[in-house]
């Protein structure tokens, strides 16, 4: 490609661009004009895809960090002809419905890799892409696995600690095939990049062990060339590409405006005058898209090269892959959880009772022949949360690892699990203590909203965590994560519980899921073997009251659930008829039909919810007489029994508050 | 002080922190046995401090971050002599009710400057303070207020993003009286740092404009040394202190275990052996001690001159000093935002409306005359939330400034809020999207926790924010905030609301408030005007209804209660006796007594709650049978009237609504 047909290449960009904006009467334009050069060296001279078949698997993935510079990303989907991004498409950019929304919303049918716009995150799944690459490279071999991860990046996403994060940890995991375009425009959203950040960016990368180039963004000849480099050097690269934001439009070029100043027709006539583009709104000369749809086209010999290498591998690991994927589980799995249900009900009898996290740890450690596609992340927090046990780790010099040692890295762990759940062929774990979930939490919401099923593993899930105190101690946090759309939350209660509720999130595909365990040792509350799986419906009677008519529904979960029991045998005693539900999972049990919800709740009973956590939350299940026992705000520093004791979690406070009820309801 | 001197004073810090851990059963050994000398060299010959007035305005800050060795800080308080801190106090480490704590928890009064525990946070803690002190500083002179920040940090802090957030501001804003001492011990809770990080910590520092020095953390002299060229350089000061984790501990030191593994009694005994040191469990000899207890009257000298000097200020601004430290209000503030209320109502007859983050904007600049005290902090979006205005921007040359450029730095920034209100002397503010309170979270949660007056400020809080998508658009985040214990959250209705919720959250000290407004205009619901402040017992009667007896309660907050207001008069039209309850804080209503909530929801009514959010948290008002007009989950791209259309939260379906439940109440 000449320089005299390139830059009709990036010029359509513009245009496309600066007409959707336009008509759209908002939009950010700096990134799709200041990176038009830059996406054009990408798209037609490196990027490895296929607009016909956007999900191939050892695709390049393209990661548009800075997303609310989304029509660039449109602007390309559209140029090489991916089917869903027609210029009707574009033309509706920012409306209901529209494909072209205002930042970029996972679909990967579709063409777009991940949801980019709370800043850094992008850049963090991006990382996470680029580690699912390598492990399944190590496992498949280049011939099936062999891609690159490059991603748009822009100050604010290098600014955000999770940013800072992932260039350190990237760093020291010389993940070579990670390659990122720093959109050096030196202006943010406030102007001057002067105003808050003084340090040189390329250098800061060089110290976490970068490969480092600096280009002028803006010559697409040098940007290719960089590119080739980056993609040679083992280290993971940063082209730091100074460019002119907006540029283009000349009274918002390298001006604070031009990150999302409204644009107005005569921005566009000017543009036009400008940068001779003669052409009509949304526009593109037939050369030039021409051009663009050959780019589009360019990798399609070595997509069906690779169709072959996949056919002629031996069956067991072509079905292997295929599997993986597809995200489908293997046969066997649920099995071995099964058979873990049936040894935790005879070991009971024991009364030997495990940590909660510690349960959790033994069954992922179970699971490792069945899910060789799970990885798991953790904070720097590998002893006291288990989930290492026989795997490896993954470093530098082993890719093979399915454990990743992510430091003190809580944020960047949960957007690298997402990262990997986009890029596909993984079961992401990340894990971490519950009260660090707030660290992670922008992660896991960007999970939620994407419908990513990675499993967000927590221990020391209440004032169980005892000495540590109140910063380590969650009380909020279950309830915060509860309010969460598509976030499914499960508390079990002992280690059959555990079970059935690591089934239930591995079956779930649609969204996350977040286990919770206990510090503490759980005693088994299901001391009998059910068949099927109790928890599926997210509650259920754990004891049904005896006698006549039960009067008390003590509802609880996780750690406090062999409190009720014990509740439950006082108030009996007392010729209370009581039943205790357990409620691993309140989203599950929402979702069931009003009659087996009631059945649960029990029609005209008083209801007593009982977890070491705060109210907020629990009053739809407790209708306006019910009781709740738990936590009245901040734990405290101090063993936990005694923190149970001095925040009146117990058995006989339970029981008072039911019979309290009992009482007030009778009045 | 004499090198045969210093070492059993560092040896005291040992011995009482391997005594209490020993004692208490666990703790974290590694920080006080590490920091021991760096620790004696900092309070011996540099701290400016007298702990018989912990609370002294211009002493040094000292900020634990790795608040998990909270020992080496007891240890350090008692020896220096801070009255709460006696060897009893020291042998209830990690009980309930103990001022030794398992982590250290915020109190001033007895020495403990901030909660520390969340790694990454304590440095920013401090990064705030140093500003505060720059800032005042500037106001008050050197001779009034002139201190130091010193902060001690280990690996995790750094590791996490909100310590390279903190570097690369604190670089930018070159905070000269701001120095760390990094615990380079080589260990994290996963063992050696090399499992997580590969790069030059030193070298990071320098990109970013610290002065960095590193030495033998174990070497007395060298670290005090050190310590003085610190306070000479104008940079932010890091030292890098080479240290063996848990030194002394022969079978632990070096090693993972020595972070916190169990310490046994014959640990503690060959550690007196290895060290020399023959004294019984908890007993420093008084040569010793004497030193120590020396170190803690070194300052008193200087404490008396400040006084005089103080003493010896213009009756004005001594005055206006003892205020802002006692964190008292002025008069005349108030008056203010009354007349500001009295304005709304009349400007409301003109039927312009702002924004609702305007309306917060311009009610913060009529209170710059009165308090000056108040900083503001913004995340790189100073155009979109308008809290600058009239304020100068605090630089590494204008200290004078009220307003922080943070930068795309969300969780710094709330920290720093945090850092600024423990500091004193400050009212802070912490200003973006409500979207990205997620990234904030964290910082607010220490907010509440150390019960600290910081208002963290949001705007575009709904969907509202239109055709910038789900990612922008909170939805489950009031919920979660609101599950927070001690975190007040105001979302008024309109200018005359945003004027008493404003008042309120200025005359909260007892903890946080946030206060989160509409990116799009409010209306005036308060139509007259009221002498009192009819937010103050957070919900209220706003319309009440027409006819004999109220049949319907709409309850409603922020931008819905205009559109609540819409549904009554639907309504009532039909002849149904509507109220709308305008509930701009869930938290002080649930405060109120019994009778005054049941007037307010209305006894017997059916009550429909209206919020552009997730229902979560609101059926504790609404009984069995109430109703809920909000959203279903996360929100969509597209025009913010459209997507309040899309989702039903619309006068016409609240009306429909209310009577949908009427049928069901009659059925």
């Amino acid at each position: 490609m000449s320089i005299h047909k390139a830059r009709p290449l990036a010029d359509a960009i513009r245009f496309l661009a600066i007409d959707a904006i336009v008509r759209a009467g908002e939009g950010h334009q700096g990134v799709p004009l200041g990176m038009a050069e830059i996406a054009t060296a990408l798209f037609t001279r490196h990027l490895k895809f296929n607009p016909a078949d956007p999900q191939w698997p050892d695709r390049d993935r393209f990661v548009l960090s800075n997303g609310h510079g989304s029509m660039l990303l449109y602007a390309l989907l559209y140029l090489t002809g991916y089917p869903h991004f027609g210029l009707d498409a574009l033309k509706s950019f920012r409306e209901m419905g529209s494909h072209c929304a205002g930042h970029p919303e996972f679909d990967p049918a579709l063409g777009i890799e991940v949801t980019t716009g709370p800043l850094g995150q992008g850049i963090a799944n991006a990382f996470g892409m680029a580690v699912a690459e390598a492990c399944q490279n190590a496992r498949f071999g280049d011939g099936i696995v062999d891609h690159y991860t490059y991603a748009f990046v822009g100050d604010g996403c290098l600014q955000e600690g999770i940013g800072q994060e992932m260039i350190s940890l990237a760093g020291h995991l010389q993940l070579g095939k990670l390659i990122l375009c720093w959109d050096d425009n030196q202006i943010t959203d406030d102007g001057s990049t002067s105003l808050s950040i003084s340090e040189d960016v390329s250098a800061r990368f060089r110290v976490a062990g970068w490969h480092v180039i600096e280009v002028d963004g803006h010559d697409l000849e040098a940007v290719s060339a960089a590119l080739v480099i980056a993609r040679r050097d083992p280290r993971p690269s940063m082209i730091a590409c100074r460019t002119v934001i907006a540029r283009g439009i000349a009274r918002l070029q390298g001006q604070r405006g031009g990150h999302s100043g409204k644009l107005f027709d005569a921005d566009a006539d000017a543009a036009r005058t400008a940068l001779g583009w003669p052409h009509a709104p949304f526009e593109v000369p037939a050369d030039v898209l021409d051009e663009w749809r050959g780019a589009g086209r360019r990798n399609e010999g070595e997509y069906r090269a690779w169709q072959e290498r996949v056919a002629a591998l031996p069956a067991g690991a072509r079905a292997e892959f295929e599997r993986i994927q597809a995200g489908r589980l293997p046969d066997g799995w649920r099995d071995v959880l099964d058979a873990y249900r049936r040894r935790a009900v005879e070991a009971a009898e024991s009364g030997e009772a495990q940590a909660g996290i510690t349960i959790s740890g033994e069954i992922n450690d179970l699971l490792v022949p069945y899910l060789p596609e799970r990885m798991v992340g953790c904070a720097d927090l590998e002893a006291p949360t288990g989930h290492k046990r026989s795997l490896q780790a993954f470093t530098a010099s082993e890719r093979g690892g399915a454990y990743v040692h992510c430091g003190v890295r809580e944020h960047l762990m949960g957007a690298m699990a997402n990262g990997m759940a986009a890029h596909g062929g993984v079961i992401a774990l990340a894990v971490t203590y519950l009260a660090f979930s707030d660290y992670e939490r922008p992660a896991m919401r960007m999970a939620a909203l994407m419908g990513l099923p990675v499993k967000f593993v927590f221990s020391h899930d209440s004032i169980g965590v005892g000495r540590n105190g109140p910063t380590h101690q969650p009380v909020e946090i279950l309830a915060s994560l509860r309010a969460m759309p598509n976030m499914r939350v499960f508390r079990p209660a002992d280690a059959v519980e555990a079970a059935e509720c690591w089934t239930l999130a591995l079956e779930h595909r649609s969204g996350p899921s977040t286990l919770v365990f206990a510090r503490q040792a759980l005693p088994t509350v299901r001391t009998t073997h059910a068949d099927g799986n109790l928890s599926q419906r997210g509650a259920y009677v754990l004891a049904e009251a005896n006698g006549d008519r039960r009067r008390v529904t003590l509802i609880a979960t996780g750690s406090e659930v062999a409190l009720a029991l014990a509740a439950r045998t006082r108030l009996q005693e007392e010729g209370i008829p009581t039943a205790v539900v357990s409620m691993p999972c309140c989203e599950i049990f929402d979702e069931q039909d009003a009659a087996y919800r009631m059945s649960v709740l029990g029609a005209g009973t008083v209801r007593v919810a009982v977890e070491a956590a705060v109210r907020f939350g629990w009053d739809r299940y407790l209708g306006e007489r019910g009781g709740f026992v738990g936590m009245p705000g901040f734990g405290a520093s101090g063993p936990a029994e005694a923190l149970y004791e001095h925040f009146g979690i117990t058995p006989a406070h339970i029981a008072a508050e039911a019979k309290r009820h009992l009482a007030s309801d009778k009045g």
